[in-house]
């Protein structure tokens, strides 16, 4: 989109927001791509897991006997031989369960063979005895105080008295009860959604080996591989190997979505096996364990409450959440953190009470997925802003054009909105749905319009200390860029980034960029990549060593051009060369497009300047730590990203009130992203988003029942495949830039899925006039809603 | 040894000098280094090379159908059907030969299968059709005018007229006729040594893949990872892929010696392997192929004068050296840039004439070996020092030591000497050799002494444009330093010697050093290891580096001191801050040992100015490049080094004169080292050269018969073995320090061979009154001398 608010340095750039293949796409597309699957070792051994036979039992006694004894076994471990490892921000979770087990995943013993079969058939000899337990699996039930304890004790051994995690995520602001009575209109509901699964093509997995000297190596699907080499690191002293150094080394990512956020007992479990054995262990999840023993994103209830005047301004918001944690407790539980953001910011809004309760129960812990609590916490606010509107009278988006965020606001939660392009969404996804022509006009077809907004950390997130990430950038012989790099290429486009923009900064051509494998021995720190600030701290790194790398070797180029190009050009100094697209110019012939006067090939200069007496090579390297704030929880209170993405979805439905069934006719997407670094990155990616939130919606849910997953493979759980997304799709960016973002873009990896499903809701109720408020809208739930209204009106 | 002149700087430091076992000490003692021979992966296939049948014959036609329809064969390739790709550096060498072969080790077809046995047997069904052509196999037959012509035109394609390589290293200084002239003494011999083998305990090999985008990837038994990059990049070229990048890393390796100085024909046969199958493609020699079809150290003669004065000061010395070269020309052709050095430079003599002829023949081509020429050259010279001086009539300790090199002298190749340790050398050998009770004293026991000195680059060998090496320092949150460097760890113990210099650089301790694998993906450039310049530039480049780090870090470690060790220690800056052995100071409690005042380790410091807003991490990087002087070979000038080394050895023989047997009673070893770095490494590479001159003087020879070599593998090839080297050894190392030296250190890897054999043959002489002039020094020889003289004096 063009928008007359550009930022006046948004001009066109050589290569960053041009289409290009990515660098990772030929190996993808050929199978030549190297995922935790395809990774051997000399020696190996094959992992297997024994899960819990219950979701609440204490253990009586493990047999390992029949296991031990069967040929090619070469270790089995459980809680009682091998030292106690916890794992969580809580340290809630022991990697092997001794005293009791909390749910049906829960991890008893482990077997390392010399075949995968092996291990399989070994697991299945392992013999425990259980005295079960009461179990609960309603966080609701949880909450009352005679429930079941999941834990008698807390990850310091502190007796507990309820199920309450101890985490805690607040926001007051504003006097909700004179906002309340000052509201000329008041919406009120309950919103859920359920479990679901992050469906990463690539099941989880890893591979670890100790070095003679006690180091470890392991090669992991991780998201955080420098988190994740403390953590290993500290599982190390356990062993008796503290200090010992913990190298972690990434493979092609066959997705992330926030699977790779924590460590998991499986990583710490082939750590064990490969400690005890000797041998490099190899574990790697079935797709039905992975939908069983991984951690999905957990289900939550949002209760919302909010008021607008007259006219349709918000006068308050009142959000409580309920969490179902499960039984240990993982990044998951902190979502809340994340459901502040809208929360407290999306719209203009001073009044906000926020408070969320996140529950122990006897389920599967929950963990990160995309948005974390972000879609969770859009899809009650937007579906409820629709019925506030309706009962306001107000053209749903007449309400949120009223109450649209602007750039350079202060939110009640103290985000600092550097640009802010949600006017512009809005604006543009009404006019690819043609709003005024269809909204409210349709419902003789049974078709509806709607839409729905998000907000969204878009200048990394700050929810470590450090939310830094380091980057190298090195030039060899050939006028090749080399990049080191901490930050996680999981399919998402990383690695297209970071070649356009070490290109555009250094001055190079996209095919002179190498980006090296993810390897904290080898790679500057990184704090992992989640968050959608991969690209954002990563470009931004590489734009700080660009500089440097430039100026070092401008300078000294300065000192060998007489000798490249004669006489002519022997008065040029460092001020006057420029590098483009690999070639060195005087700027004045840059200007012209290096057509006149001489261009010396990068390459050549970089050998000119190494190969004589006093040769020199380059190297730079930076650090870039976004100017944020880690915030207080307790208060939800702190500008917590460096900018904030905005971004509106909108959609045309049409209802078959026959069948419940839900067809979507058309699909908007515009974002405000700063700036388009790669189109062909952020379209997949934007398209993905849509995909995993038409999936959400519609169709997407872990079944359970009593803590027992009942689908675990994508047979009965129903993500949307490239026929449900054969649908019309539109997409647009808002490019207003951003002072922070690299070369003005904000992250943008997790937005497009946040408000898909309310758009939908709100869309289906433009079509029928009822709305589902419990995720997924099956045709079951809306046939229900659908009929229940005709009674009603009846 | 102590030594009066020591530097002023050289204090006893803290980890270099220490002994300590090495980084790569366990997993090679617990076989867990991953040599070539270990690397397996997905879907690669071997490769196997065939090799002539005739020394030199025309190729008529190669049938390769009944290899190729051998189940299990992936490609056949020959000249016929790959592009054509000359290697070495007078691109003589094409990788598979055409139109003709000139050796019995040329490469004319090769093949990939899926199994080394099925390559193998696949390699003996091509049928190859050769017309044999007449072949030259000595030196001096292929100078004559009618012998026949190895190569027809030269790597341009321009016809030659002989068989002399297009190289030529002279020098002439002083006055030549005059000298001789003013001579009270002359000694004039002519000196012999063998084709020998590395005898590397790994054998050559290498694994190519491409990736799908063109861009290769080998892993490789190499000494000169950068330089390989940039010759297999050339190779690329003629696929078509010229500009695609090339990863070279470097595997442990068994041994180099100067086998990997050169990339040879294997590798690029891997590559057009894996470039035609479209998988990773490994070939890996037997013992057999590495004798036989690896490069060798050539033969050579060397025919020496020498004049002194009639106390027995040099007047002059003339040089003359034959070399065979085999058929095509690799860096072995170049051993006579190394012999300038002892032959213009070893003691005093102001009037030098040295001229080298290089001679193409249709034996083996040969390669670099430790020691370059210097072993041929010295072998001479000292051999012939010892006639001079009996000649003479002066002690030959004696002779050595009036014509001793001096600190800070310039010779007539124009080698700047900087400190200069060999009279200390000379004294400290023959006081272990009790020289004066023993020289000429034992004749009746058939017992001797004799000595040896030797001359070599100790401060990096200029022989390319670049002689640099890159080093990255990153520290971690933990207090480790990881090192990035492009020197190769072939055994000799360079990685010991960078965690020491680190260590001491940086101030850490030794097991906070992590070195990272060789690999121009991640590590900087280095010119390569060889010329005895890995720890010399490596360690060089580390202090630079570490200067930075240090700084930097100390900088800001003034920022957050009073937060770590409170009010006390509040005022302190970074000029008062240490770091020493991971723990920060300030630098008066340093001074006390740290016992008094706060301490804080490294990595709680790294911690806290990371994990805090605007938090910063650590990385520096550097570039060495020494001072020296790429030489004018033509006239043989040039201060090719930023310091030179120095040493002698003694030994103590036993002569059974009814067998020719020699027994080395003693062997002393005194090293004009600069500084030593790590003593375990230091011992175990002098340990290990003096094997290998013990076998160069007495058991060493690949023998051939019309250029076949007849005794490949160590059956019939006698390298010492524990046995042989269970004799008394007495190491010194005279430690003057070294202005350019890192910590004072010189380079140390080749000298330890270079004087062992004529020290055994003046030692042998002393004994028994007979000289051999042709290495190895057998029973046979020694016993023919021996007969011959007595019958001479009957």
């Amino acid at each position: 989109m063009t928008d007359p608010r550009k930022l006046p340095g948004l001009e066109p750039l050589r290569h960053v927001g041009r289409d290009r293949i990515r660098p990772d796409a030929r190996a993808k597309a050929l199978g030549q791509a190297e995922y935790i699957h395809d990774i051997e070792r000399p020696g190996m051994l094959h992992g297997q897991v024994v899960f819990s036979a219950h979701p609440h039992a204490r253990i009586l006694h493990i047999d390992t006997s029949r296991a031990e004894r069967l040929p090619g076994v070469r270790a089995v471990i459980t809680a009682a031989n091998t030292p106690e490892i916890r794992i969580g921000f809580l340290r809630d979770n022991p990697v092997l369960k001794g005293g009791k087990v909390r749910a049906l995943r829960d991890e008893v013993a482990a077997v390392a063979a010399t075949d995968p079969e092996i291990a399989r058939e070994a697991a299945a000899l392992i013999d425990v005895i259980y005295e079960p337990l009461p179990a609960v699996f309603d966080p609701r039930a949880a909450m009352l105080p005679d429930a079941p304890l999941v834990h008698e004790t807390d990850g310091r051994g502190r007796p507990v008295t309820s199920n309450l995690l101890p985490v805690r995520f607040r926001h007051d602001s504003g006097d909700l009860a004179a906002a309340r009575r000052a509201s000329a209109h008041i919406a009120e509901g309950t919103y859920t959604t359920p479990l679901i699964q992050q469906s990463c093509m690539g099941t989880a997995g890893c591979l670890a080996e100790f070095d003679p000297s006690g180091n470890l190596r392991i090669q992991a699907k991780t998201q955080i591989p420098f988190l994740a080499q403390r953590d290993f690191g500290r599982a190390l002293g356990a062993l008796g190997l503290g200090g010992r150094n913990v190298r972690v080394t990434v493979p092609a990512l066959g997705g992330g979505f926030g699977t790779g956020l924590d460590t998991h007992a499986y990583e710490y479990i082939s750590i064990l096996l490969a400690w005890r054995t000797g041998r490099p262990v190899k574990v790697l999840y079935s797709r039905e364990e992975e939908f069983s023993a991984l951690s999905p994103r957990q289900s939550s209830t949002v209760h919302i409450t909010q008021g607008c005047d007259a006219e349709g301004r918000l006068t308050f918001r009142r959000v409580r959440v309920l969490q179902d944690n499960g039984a240990y407790g993982g990044w998951g539980a902190t979502y809340p953190s994340v459901m502040l953001l809208p929360a407290t910011s999306l719209y203009r809004v001073d009044c906000v009470s926020f408070d969320a309760e996140i529950v122990y129960t006897n389920n599967t812990w929950a963990q990160a997925m995309r948005g974390y609590g972000n879609p969770e916490l859009t899809w009650a606010l937007e579906s409820n802003l629709d019925e506030l509107a309706r009962r306001a009278g107000v053209d749903a988006l007449a309400m949120r054009r009223l109450n649209c965020n602007r750039s350079g606001e202060v939110t009640p939660m103290g985000l600092k909105v550097g640009t802010c392009g949600l006017a512009e969404c809005l604006d543009g996804t009404a006019e690819r749905l043609d709003w005024p022509g269809k909204r409210g006009r349709q419902r003789h077809l049974r078709r509806g319009v709607g839409l729905a907004s998000l907000m969204h950390v878009g200048g990394s997130g700050r929810i470590y200390r450090s939310d830094g990430s380091g980057v190298i950038l090195r030039f060899d012989d050939y006028g090749n860029v080399y990049v080191y790099s901490g930050g996680v290429e999981m399919g998402q486009g990383l690695h297209a980034a970071l070649t356009a923009a070490t290109a555009e900064a250094v001055g190079v051509l996209p095919e002179q960029v190498f980006i090296n494998q993810t390897d904290t021995a080898t790679c500057p720190w990184d704090v992992g990549t989640h968050a959608s600030r991969g690209a954002f701290v990563a470009c931004n790194a590489v734009q700080m060593a660009a500089r440097a790398l430039r100026a070092e070797l401008l300078g000294a180029a300065a000192e060998v051009w007489p000798e490249l190009v004669g006489p002519p050009g022997a008065g040029a100094t460092a001020g006057d060369l420029d590098l483009v697209d690999g070639l060195v110019t005087a700027r004045d012939q840059a200007d012209q497009g290096g057509q006149s006067g001489p261009a010396v090939p990068l390459g050549k200069l970089l050998r000119a300047l190494h190969f004589r007496e006093g040769g020199r090579m380059f190297t730079a390297q930076a650090f870039y730590e976004p100017p944020s704030e880690l915030p207080d929880w307790s208060k939800g209170i702190g500008n917590m990203s460096a900018t904030y993405a905005y971004g509106v979805q909108g959609v045309e439905v049409e209802v078959d009130v026959e069948t419940g069934d839900v067809r979507i006719c058309k699909l908007v997407a515009v974002h405000d992203v700063g700036r388009v670094l790669c189109p062909q990155a952020l379209r997949g990616q934007t398209y993905g988003a849509l995909a995993q939130g038409l999936g959400y919606a519609l169709t997407e849910q872990v079944h359970t029942h009593e803590g027992r997953i009942l689908n675990p493979g994508f047979t009965d759980y129903k993500i949307p495949t490239a026929e449900e997304m054969g649908i019309p799709i539109e997409l647009a960016f808002v490019e207003l830039g951003d002072e922070e973002g690299p070369f003005g873009a904000k992250g943008v990896g997790e937005p497009g899925l946040v408000p898909t499903a309310p758009a939908i809701a709100n869309a289906i109720y433009d079509a029928v006039g009822v709305r589902v408020r419990d995720l997924p809208i099956t045709p079951e739930k809306l046939l229900a809603a659908i009929r229940e209204a005709s009674h009603v009106s009846k």
